[in-house]
């Protein structure tokens, strides 16, 4: 007898992924399905590559899931604060895979977001989803906001050196490239097979929402403010991010064993002694990691490789609802990848 | 307590995929692993993407696996046939992958491959590992010869429609595009991404052996000889296969509810009323048909599609063993896919 | 003194890369270049890669070009008919790139599109072309269609062996694949890169309207009605078609002579003794053939490779251009393409 | 009546670029082509894309190509050496597109490549071949080093800013990724299509050689030496190189004004107002720029695009070739790229 779930935002990309996840699952069993536009549509008619397609997408309506023990949402930003509010407070644990719940307070949504934030007095109350950061947190939690695609990488490379002080919290610079599944699955122009592939693209230059994200959650380690600047890049592939993650050394020790101490017993992050490709976690839940200081410079690069549907969206969720649930960290989740 | 099955051959592509779905199976456990040059490395450094990368691969030999229940073969042409007939003497159940044992007389092979076979008593012996349509067989034998990935999507394609009669043995043209990894995993110029991507290719033209398979499969559902002419074409991507197979009508019904009557219990064959995309098969097991009637021409044209990894190697090598050992068919296998 | 030219629907992909070509022009000067919904925006804005940048497009007005000596026009379908019969009377030459003036009568239109032709009385006075078959036609004509891009590749193909009575013109069998600009550049779904990167799919399956054209432009090689069955595919790459066409062999020769007999003349025509790959055609207005003829089946296979957007549409166009107004038939295109 | 040119290592893709666009060029004609183990081979086998195929390619000997004006090498490291002081010896021109002398010291040399230079006498003679830079200094000599692919796009970004003293030569961080035919053309297993499609790879970590050529190349600028962590990534593409530069901001005035007034005169460097995309310079000779300032961080970050094996190679050394001949700058070169 699992747990129910429910999985609002089923026909985008992080969504079919949940689902094809807890479909998976030794613990979990899908109880609803809801969507936007494809609301009335088959499983099968959206994700044509899932098994049990007979299943029907309902609407984005808190109510209908009726009883279920957890919701996943992966809606558009904006879309899953009223969901996510409405779902808690009828005792539904809520793992939003959006940016609704992933700051700490109203002044810092507002920034980087530009508005409101439509649930102020929400901030703080949702756990940031990294189990091997903020695990105790999560686990105790009924509400989890997972991070971004772009922070999960980047977090996880810098906060352990952050926080033993190896690194300078200033002048840090991270270059990432993702997979054009990080866009989303609508039609656009410009994510077309005949826009995208063979080329590359940085795109949000100085202004992508996930560089107040990063700050923030590695600010706690730091203990103190820290400043990045992030460039992302469009890559020709389906999945995965590399995230190449620049600061100062300040010396003290070797950046990678300062990295395999921290992650001793994070079954999911490993650190490892060559570049890490974003192959090597393509359908895999982990997170690769490695560490090159730099004498000459005094430069540490920290290079860190995930799935951007997994450990950065669907997968990460469903560690962190495993948690939320007391079932296993790893419950339903691959440690080995599919390439090729 | 699983089984304890040899993976000979884990370096290359097919190998580590059959690696990738034993471990992720509930009742087998790799007890063994070898390769040929890379004998003595870990299976991390020839196969980053998986997990439990410390096993270290033997040599390719039949003594080394110790006590197995079944072993896969994953070898090269030529190189199963004596590796297969050691371990099967031995009593181990055998699987093999490679094309030693796939034609049931020593004529059929010389034909398609130029050399006399090292053991012609072994032809005929070994049940020929497509389960939709030798599953009795094949769960009745302790040596089983997987079908190539080629084979595989047409023979499933053809099968019925040549067994009902409704198509005309002769003139019958399977085109078909694959992705790379069909080719194996060495050091090919030609194969090189510069090489191969943003370009198609036909290859093999009119000599592929692949094509004598496929007519010695379905021969024996057509009641007589079939005349195929088969076209491998390499298309820029890793996994897949889709073939499109032409044939003339002879009349009696509908090929797509011809074809969906004989697959009514195959889990892992689905007849749908669309063009299938390999995309929808990457990940799974599952062959996707479908079948369009030309009034005009009279001609049908079949199409199919599957991961040439999974159906057209590794998963339809576990699917036999699951026969072989009693049991469930599917057990370990994946209906859902992971596109994206 | 060039002479002056008009594109109309500069915009998309083959609209570009005729402006890319006729830039390159030694002869050819763009005058006007106009647009439907980019009218008013740079080239640069719609096509960064070009230089020439600061040019603006105009409307889609027939009158808007001014005095030129040729238009070429690169509109959806049912649109270039009025825009080309307006210049056409204004004494402007045309070369259509659109499927509008392709048949030589309006039942064959009506019977591929459904619908009755805007201009019936123009059917019949508009050249077909491809002018390694219709060069006299082409030179002595003001009004060119120029081919779609899977008729190029599979007319060049056929027609020689038809011409000769060397196949059967019943049971023809063409399986072709196209990269994605043939499909045009609009914002689709199911063109992102996410739905179309490594994965194969059939489309259009009997209803393509290539196949009627092909008969069509074959059928007077033939001396007979045609019957062809086409089916294309979309692979994972921008540019190039390779067409695999069937017939039954009646006998006479060998195929590749009677091809090579048929294109002696022709610059952009090349037979050649192995696979040809779309790869080599890329960035280069050739169209590469190679045949081979399988005694045991008594069918042969020709294989035929273009660049969809060069000899599959601008270069063609340019080429028709180039014969139109008395220039040398391959002023401002190449022979050697860009790969790697 | 063209310069006569010879070509040294036609056989790879620098090589077949450059005879590509000798063929296209004017001025040029190709007099000899040596290859190392393809010599004997007709340039049609070894480049199947380029026309004018009959021509065979010759040893690798300075003295077969008889009497030219002018040689291109595109050798591999240390084997251009040998070739080029040989030719320059008689009175041939030579634009070595190989790495051998592009430092100005044997101790740098050293430095970067771990061994003696084989004629330390002729550093020092040989111009740095990146015409927008040190134009004056090649026009006036016998022997141009074509700059490294990641160099040219780099040094073009930073150089201007060094120069006016806006940014800071110490903690300079360059990103940068390539498509694979930055790599060369062997066979090799991490280059094959199965292992870089759909993934991303940094590599050369702190040990690229050609972060020293960075340095050296705009140390002259800066009047100080410059210090550079380069990581170079492999993505999955043919062409392209983007290099994401970032440096601290040392103020006066605004980066984009600083590069526009520098290439003024620069007909293939273009400073545009957006993130360019390497597809934009596919087929060019252009290297487009843009550059953001983040008053936030007091960072700069300077984007450069180019086409690896055109302005990053095989185009850029027609361009000095064309400066040593007295011909114009441009000759033979295209602004206009090619994608889609």
């Amino acid at each position: 007898m699992g747990h129910r779930v429910a999985v609002y935002g089923a026909s985008g990309y992080a969504g079919g992924e949940v689902v094809r996840l807890v479909d998976a699952h030794p613990d979990l069993e899908t109880a609803y399905l809801g969507a936007h536009s494809a609301a009335g549509a088959s499983l099968r008619s959206v994700h044509p590559q899932l098994g049990g397609g007979e299943r029907v997408l309902g609407p984005i309506d808190p109510e209908a899931c009726g009883d279920v023990d957890l919701a996943f949402l992966a809606l558009p930003h904006g879309a899953s604060a009223p969901v996510g509010v409405a779902l808690a407070e009828r005792g539904v644990k809520v793992v939003d895979l959006g940016s609704d719940f992933r700051f700490a307070t109203p002044g810092a949504y507002t920034a980087a977001y530009g508005t409101d934030h439509p649930h102020p007095e929400e901030l703080g109350r949702w756990a940031y989803g990294l189990p091997e950061l903020f695990g105790d947190r999560i686990a105790g939690s009924d509400r989890t906001a997972a991070p971004g695609c772009y922070p999960t990488a980047a977090v996880l490379a810098l906060a352990p050196l952050l926080a033993a002080g190896a690194v300078d919290p200033e002048g840090i610079v991270v270059d990432a490239v993702s997979g054009v599944t990080g866009a989303g699955r609508g039609a656009r122009a410009d994510l077309s097979f005949g826009a995208v592939a063979d080329g590359v693209r940085a795109y949000g230059l100085l202004t992508h929402r996930h560089r107040p994200e990063m700050e923030e959650a590695v600010t706690a380690f730091a203990g103190t403010s820290v400043e990045i600047v992030f460039t992302p890049h469009l890559v020709p592939m389906q999945r995965g991010i590399l995230a190449t993650c620049h600061a100062r050394w300040r010396g003290g020790g070797d950046p990678a064993a300062t990295l395999r101490d921290a992650y001793r017993e994070a079954r999911f992050v490993e650190v490892i002694d060559e570049p890490p490709q974003t192959r090597w976690t393509v359908g895999s839940n982990r997170c690769l990691l490695a560490a090159y200081l730099d004498d000459r410079t005094g430069r540490v690069i920290v290079l860190s490789a995930i799935d951007n549907l997994i450990k950065g969206a669907a997968g990460q969720a469903v560690q962190c609802a495993n948690l939320m649930l007391g079932l296993d960290e790893g419950a339903g989740l691959s440690v080995a990848g599919w390439m090729p």
